[in-house]
């Protein structure tokens, strides 16, 4: 049986979108001098379907999740951590919190995969195992595991949908995952530890050096070199080897929005390595996805890179919970509102130079 | 006796911005991880006086102005558009409009000195003259003439003072002000008319060529080149020679705002040549800028490195109004909010990694 995450995204409206191309053109401004503004604008009208698209109702999800690997030194904050940042989402003092309150975006918090028993009241549970198996010794998860962390996604998806979401923003929270989203890019891309290790969070160069050894030995442990051929069955076995549960939930959570037609604003290192990872089960999904920021995570610019991505924003951001993503969000909108709102030369009685 | 735009700026708070860079590094997050969003909460600290900085009232005056430079054939639009788009300014249909509805700014608009003589309802006249001189024949106004605009733009940052504006936003519009300030520019930094003339609102590379041809003729005949000391007066003389009353205007609403203590956010290419000029008028005007975005203008990025700034955003924008200042806006408030809204390590309980 071909599993749900094959089956393409929807089309985007071409129609829809050279409409709203030509508006921009009849706006009172010089064609093009919006730049980017407009371009979001007629990627949102094709993908919304009509000429002139609105934003009002952003959804986020934060999945978080444990990692094995954290057993080999590669985390500059203790495991411990993790946990305790969930208790912080639900009480609304994590970065994503606040901005989701001032974005007026719906927040939820899944606990996909950490090691607490009982997350705190709020957050929702949809874990296949407290906490992946150490990559550099043993697969981070069985398939099925795996399979349940993509539904994980699929779910989230179907939430934010049901509740009336028009765009969604994932986020992650895990010690040790800018590790694992560096061994996924670069199983993905064919590229050494070192090309894609850096920082985190906050590690030294020593440090650096470190989890790039770490990275490479997974990679060989596992046999991940794709060699010319990436298709899908080995993006699968890449996110079960060497990825984690929160990655494998926001790629199945952007592969079930491109499915339903769902616009989705990717973050940083770890949600845009995601969003390779759900590139490559399903190369679809690319055209639902907008790219908030370039991270100040050095990896990052080479991710965007293979996804042909170039995001809005370039603040030094690193914090990841999707909080970039919130952050870019109001360019978005504005995008949408002068798209919709600006007079036209024909309405305004001004003259267009032609 | 000493002209009022040589007063000293306000001072900034270093001990709030200080208060500030030690609750950014108490934050529930790794240190620095905000980037950009907390090198603003801590300069808004600075600015405001206050461990915990708000945005919540801000404000933009638009100038407008006509310049007899057009008459050289180097605007892509016919000269009446100037006057043209102050009915839609107050109608609300252009982009600086639209964006002021979106952010809660009030909008004011200024002719500054076009050669409408009777402007719309709603726009507020505060103008030397109608239009400037051709600066590639003549000075472009008389010091008298540039002393009024100087303090036209006073009196808008002295209007934003009294409504209890917490940031001023200057815009600008004027057919052929790209040539100005590019023009101002050169004098300023002691260029050559190619190395800023741009195609701004759209001129091809033969219209750019007799742009930039136009400004090395003004300069010579004005003989603005500065050589190594460009101080106050000098300052003074280029604007009045190759100047425009709507560049004046914000130059002197930048001094005025940072004499008063209120932050300004810096547009585009236009706006920042003002900026320039105001920071050469009064070098303590410049910590009381934040600049907003690096334009699609070439000459921009020079005009930004010789003020060592660095803008928020980068989205190729080119449209002017204030429009770019007004879109960066949303990022200015978040971080404002995530530095007073997110929990300590304390308040969360939660490790910082010490």
């Amino acid at each position: 049986m071909t599993p749900w995450w094959r089956a393409d995204a929807k089309a985007l409206d071409v129609v829809a979108g050279e409409a709203a191309r030509d508006r921009q053109n009849r706006l009172t401004k010089p064609p093009g001098s919006l730049g980017r503004l407009e371009e979001v604008a007629v990627l949102l009208a094709a993908m919304q379907g009509r000429e002139k698209p609105g934003l009002s109702t952003p959804w986020i999800t934060v999945f978080a999740g444990d990692h094995g690997v954290v057993a080999e030194g590669i985390a500059a904050y203790p495991q411990a951590v993790t946990g305790q940042m969930l208790s912080n989402f639900v009480a609304g003092g994590a970065a994503v919190a606040v901005l989701a309150r001032e974005i007026g975006a719906r927040l939820e918090v899944v606990d996909a995969g950490t090691l607490v028993a009982e997350p705190p009241p709020g957050v929702i549970q949809d874990k296949p195992a407290r906490g992946t198996g150490n990559s550099a010794r043993e697969a981070a998860m069985t398939p099925e595991q795996l399979d349940h962390a993509l539904e994980a996604g699929r779910r989230a998806a179907e939430r934010a949908l049901t509740s009336g979401a028009d765009l969604f923003i994932g986020g992650e929270m895990g010690i040790g995952n800018s590790t694992v989203a560096a061994a996924l890019g670069c199983a993905l891309l064919d590229l050494a530890g070192a090309e894609l290790a850096g920082p985190g969070t906050g590690l030294d160069a020593a440090g650096v050096g470190r989890k790039a050894a770490v990275i490479d030995r997974a990679l060989a442990l596992h046999g991940l070199r794709p060699g010319p051929a990436t298709g899908d069955v080995f993006a699968h076995r890449a996110l079960q080897c060497v990825g984690g549960f929160e990655l494998a939930g926001l790629a199945g959570a952007y592969i079930a929005c491109a499915q339903a037609g769902l616009p989705a604003l990717v973050d940083g290192f770890i949600a845009t390595a995601a969003a390779l990872a759900a590139c490559r089960l399903n190369p679809s999904v690319r055209y639902w996805l907008l790219f908030a920021h370039r991270s100040a995570e050095p990896g990052h610019a080479r991710l965007l890179a293979a996804l042909e991505a170039r995001p809005l924003l370039d603040m030094d951001l690193r914090l990841g919970e999707g909080s970039g993503a919130a952050a870019a969000f109001p360019l978005l909108r504005l995008a949408c509102a002068l798209h919709g709102g600006m007079a036209t030369f024909a309405e305004a009685g001004v003259g267009d130079g032609a």
